[in-house]
């Protein structure tokens, strides 16, 4: 193996992110690839520790991801989960019979001592996944819903269980004040080896905000001789997967890829150089470049394998030419 | 339902012992029969708290076990444990998708506090069990094999994973000297409403001796109104399940039946009444009779519905004669 560090650095939260960074994988030599992962939607259910986007990222590098479903494994099985029900436990959060072994084998290790970047590298080599994924932090960051109606939602319960239903009034990272940025990102950032940051086609307030939020890496980020990409998630007003677009009109926002680059721009100054629009949103150009961004427009859905591997060509390019 | 306090306690090592536990519940008022069970051979795995025999009463009494394989759930499957192979971690434990329900609703309720008795009625409650069942404690007791060669191994690895093989040279039990008695079972010995006591046909060593050992137990049963009748565990100088034969040999015994009752006699003194022999073991009976038990020659080996319920009348039967 090359001895050559990863020079693309990707930010990805889940199914969205996940999609572009398998796109990625299948195009760059592994050793240049790393890609930096949300764990704000971590969390503790039935004595087991759940890392859903880390998940994701496994299962869809490692090909056992299951297309039907978008979430968990293919062949799954719930034999668990019904006998679960049976002791009158909570079944809200689908924990399939071979993704169990997933949230068992973290916790065991973490119960160990392990670091949960240590436990993430071990486990992805374990499924013969050869770049590099790093959890955004070896510390406790966890998302939390403001709701409208006062509550406040530890994440899953509000994504999962209650299915996005209730209405966004702010969200919080608790934890994320005294978070460290995971050593093997630490180093990354610490190298001038990096020629492109991307940020995958993720929730920007729930997947990319924790790990922009966790201390201070987006103005390191920005701070970087190579240029920061960003892939707009919200594609013709819809969010293809996920809660984004209903967030933005919970937050005043209009759910529209230029929205998007208003909300960097604002909470992030000068961090994003390049936006990524689909083309069906062609006509928000002007108004991405009016916010001081490059934009690129293409075709940014992805479906096949060569849909993300176009995608990340085109990314990849684009950052190249910025 | 009655107010009728249980008036038969039966003492029960996993399968041998659960199935005369299954006999009697099929002839008993639910609120007359009380089980006790060895915890000596639960253990932590996979941080789990795992408690095999109480599993398997549960299982039997609840309809659910496996007779083919002799342990576990019917209809089982095993998607989690290949899952896990794929991390490395150890599968020489036989955790199905099902069977882990068990094992995760128990480690959270213990996790959250309750005690082993607690969890372990409202499981059973769960199941549609309306007999009692009683962990020996709610307290840590573990047994351990000193092997001839030395090492000393926690009882499941003996038993599971290095499947009997270790010559036996002692067996301890760690903890028995500060746990106390699960406090249902202290209660109902200070009771003098137990009409029969019954020693299920467990392996003496390692499933009754737990149980026997733990804070005095085998004085105060020896001390009630009501007699102690057991049921042999050997059977034509075989156990019909587990190790106990080999036991027998490795520390220096017969193998025979007699050899049981002497066991007992020469650790227990004083304690058993009553010793059920199988009918194929019947010129046992006057050795049993000299060490002072009264003997009962009757068929033991349990296949049907019918001989477990067969063997539960003969014994409470023989009980009321003593």
């Amino acid at each position: 193996m090359s001895t050559t560090p990863p020079k693309v650095l990707a930010l990805s939260g889940g199914v969205g992110g996940a999609k572009l960074a398998l796109g990625l994988q299948g195009i760059l030599d592994p050793a240049r690839l790393a890609i930096v992962v949300n764990t704000g939607d971590d969390f503790d259910h039935l004595g087991l520790r759940i890392c859903p986007d880390l998940d994701t990222l496994m299962y869809t590098l490692s090909g056992l991801s299951n297309e039907t479903l978008g979430w968990g494994q293919h062949d799954e099985s719930w034999q668990f989960l019904n006998a679960l029900e049976r002791f009158g436990l909570e079944t809200w959060f689908g924990l399939g019979d071979r993704d169990l072994a997933t949230h068992v084998v973290r916790t065991t290790k973490l119960a160990a001592g392990e670091t949960l970047s240590s436990v993430t590298a071990s486990m992805m080599q374990a499924l013969g996944i050869d770049v590099t994924v790093i959890p955004m932090s070896d510390n406790t960051v966890a998302t939390e819903i403001q709701c409208q109606d006062g509550r406040t939602l530890a994440f899953q319960h509000y994504f999962v269980r209650d299915r996005c239903e209730p209405r966004i009034a702010d969200i919080q990272f608790s934890g994320i004040d005294t978070a460290k940025r995971a050593p093997a990102l630490e180093a990354l950032l610490a190298t001038d080896e990096l020629s492109a940051v991307i940020v995958c086609p993720s929730n920007p307030f729930v997947s990319v905000a924790p790990i922009l939020e966790l201390d201070g890496t987006w103005q390191i980020l920005r701070d970087l001789a190579c240029p920061v990409v960003l892939v707009s998630p919200i594609v013709g007003g819809q969010a293809l997967k996920g809660p984004a677009a209903k967030m933005m009109q919970e937050l005043n926002m209009p759910s529209s890829a230029a929205a998007v680059a208003e909300f960097y721009q604002a909470r992030y100054p000068g961090l994003v150089a390049g936006f990524v629009l689909d083309t069906v949103d062609s006509a928000q150009s002007d108004a991405v470049r009016a916010l001081g961004m490059t934009p690129l427009v293409t075709q940014t859905v992805m479906t096949s394998v060569a849909d993300k591997q176009a995608l990340a060509r085109d990314v990849l390019a684009f950052s190249e030419a910025l």
